[in-house]
């Protein structure tokens, strides 16, 4: 029974308020599972490091972090001093791209007990799963700015789509539909503007679809497809999307169900040569740090999904449960209408575990 | 006192529902208001033509079109026939690019009687504007596929920014901006994400706030800025766009206010040196179509807003005044709970002109 070893990233901003409730969760869910973790606190990838040592990441972080399980990862980013380009690209995508994480994970579900911004929904009508490709696509570096500085100035951005890439996160999608009871995937592209990469997109989901015939798909341009999330959100089970659509899509779907604070995310290495990094889909939010007002779902969501990619599917359920009991009953951080801190609402999870 | 000439251009599916009711009303306020209206029905850019001809249009379209004053424009589209990249990079994007059509206005408002999405928001608090780029950007046939057909299959599709481009429709933004009480301004980028285009466009918008200290500047990450649009409607006044994210917040917004069937939009080529083109947000709806139950208001409101661009305010006012009054009143289509059919709630807003 080795212990499983677990890096943990707080980051910047409240990433360093929420990561002590996931960690206080994960702790108790451990200790009532009998599971063995190795934590190693990590103070780099965070913008105070970077404006110490001029970079993000020491240069043996991959060495440092390669041994590990898994990335327990809060949030990166301070744009009042670092760019945030700068602060992602040297650290979370970084760590999506080298350690191959490729799936992007990201479930939305209504709860009771949160206010919906949606009118007339209720628990149970929005739960569905976003299935986010993290490791190519819009987010490049490539291009570059032709007469710079001039009139005349002109700016070439790429994206890149492999067949690799591509197929592999719709078999996963795929996978996932087949195990839910509706089967039902929808596919977001945009082929009737973005004209080569988006049909091709199609054409990869066409064929992957032939192998899972039992499985209903749906293809729907981004535009009216983020207008259903709002209008339709019922009618989503499995949605797959490219990294930028992705993006969007996760933070959008769990805006419909209340807020971004409960949003948690799995960015897998399925194949497991790599560790698999645990986020909460908001970010670092500067607007709200230092007032211990973060909501902590997210995070400590995060931690369950994690225990769940490292076999303790029981300790994720139970994670899961406490945190629909006290979305429920209170307390709640302000974000949902409560007056309870950071550290209240993740006490009161931790202590239903 | 020279008419203005109009080619009318209905399209596929529910463009050509819509449009005779587009045209009723146009006729109405026409009337009313003593302008004259030079109408040519344009047979052509539309799923049928192509499927007869093989093309989208004829080879002389530019030579037809170029002297008109104005196209108003139903939808194009039907995908199950043919390719939506074909048809709409055939007729629509073609419109927009060789007409240099710049802006993509789309105004986006929450009226009485129509039952809004979100919960607990009132008419008067979503009241804004989309303002979108509508020549490049992501919108490109730019790229290709290497190794295609084969394992190591890789696709680049490439975004063009210029700085002309964008310049242009970033000060089309502040100058409205400068117009509204609020003159608050959202610039949507994801400047953290995709690394060249992206914080260059932060750059240019930074750059035009320096022209126009008055307006107040707000830069959001697209993925945060659609949850916003749902959880916070209110606070947005004039947000400005890339042409892949305008086409996303102008789908997003509408559905925000209850259906994209009320959504307008003004393709403007500001210049006058060529024809603007005004066309509902909603596409072909190939899934409605033919049951006479399509929205006609998004149509009539795009007219309201070519006679505005054609210089008659008081016409233009008159159409919105009256889609109010037949929104809070009814007859409406089902979309809107209603059961009236297109025409007759179009012959109700004709009406009240
Ligand atoms: C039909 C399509 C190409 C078009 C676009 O994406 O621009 C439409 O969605 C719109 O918003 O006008
Ligand atoms: C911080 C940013 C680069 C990141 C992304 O866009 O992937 C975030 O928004 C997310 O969704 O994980």
């Amino acid at each position: 029974n080795q212990p499983h070893r677990i890096a943990v990233i707080p980051g910047d901003g409240i990433g360093q308020e929420v990561m002590p409730e996931g960690l206080r969760v994960l702790r108790a869910a451990a200790e009532r599972h009998g599971i063995a973790l190795q934590l190693t606190e990590i103070p780099w990838a965070s913008c105070d490091w970077y404006l110490q040592t001029g970079q993000m990441m020491p240069d043996d972080w991959k060495a440092q972090l390669a041994g590990m399980d898994a990335l327990y990862f809060g949030a990166v980013g301070w744009p009042a001093t670092v760019p945030d380009h700068v602060s992602l690209w040297g650290s979370l995508l970084k760590f999506r791209r080298e350690f191959d994480q490729y799936v992007n994970l990201r479930p939305v579900r209504l709860f009771d007990g949160v206010p919906c911004p949606l009118a007339g929904r209720r628990p149970g009508d929005i739960d569905f799963l976003v299935v986010r490709e993290n490791t190519e696509g819009e987010y490049t570096n490539l291009g570059g700015v032709m007469f710079a500085g001039t009139e005349r100035e002109l700016v070439i951005q790429e994206s890149v789509f492999s067949r690799h890439g591509t197929d592999r996160v719709l078999k996963h999608a795929f996978e996932l539909a087949m195990q839910r009871p509706r089967r039902h995937l929808t596919v977001a592209t945009k082929s009737n503007g973005i004209a080569i990469s988006m049909p091709w997109w199609d054409t990869r989901a066409r064929e992957m679809h032939a192998r899972y015939p039992e499985v209903s798909v749906d293809f729907q341009h981004i535009d009216i497809l983020s207008a259903r999330f709002v209008l339709q959100p019922d009618r989503f089970d499995v949605v797959v999307a490219s990294n930028l659509f992705g993006d969007i899509l996760s933070d959008l779907g769990p805006a419909c169900t209340g807020t971004i604070g409960l949003a948690p995310s799995a960015n897998l290495n399925p194949d497991r040569r790599f560790p698999s990094l645990f986020e909460p889909v908001h970010g670092s939010a500067p607007d709200i740090f230092g007032r211990q007002i973060a909501n902590p779902v997210a995070m400590i969501w995060s931690g369950a999904l994690m225990l769940d990619f490292l076999g303790h599917r029981a300790a994720h359920d139970d994670i899961v449960r406490a945190i629909e009991q006290v979305l429920a009953t209170g307390p709640r951080t302000p974000d949902l209408g409560g007056s309870a801190s950071t550290s209240e609402m993740g006490e009161a999870i931790a202590q239903r575990v």
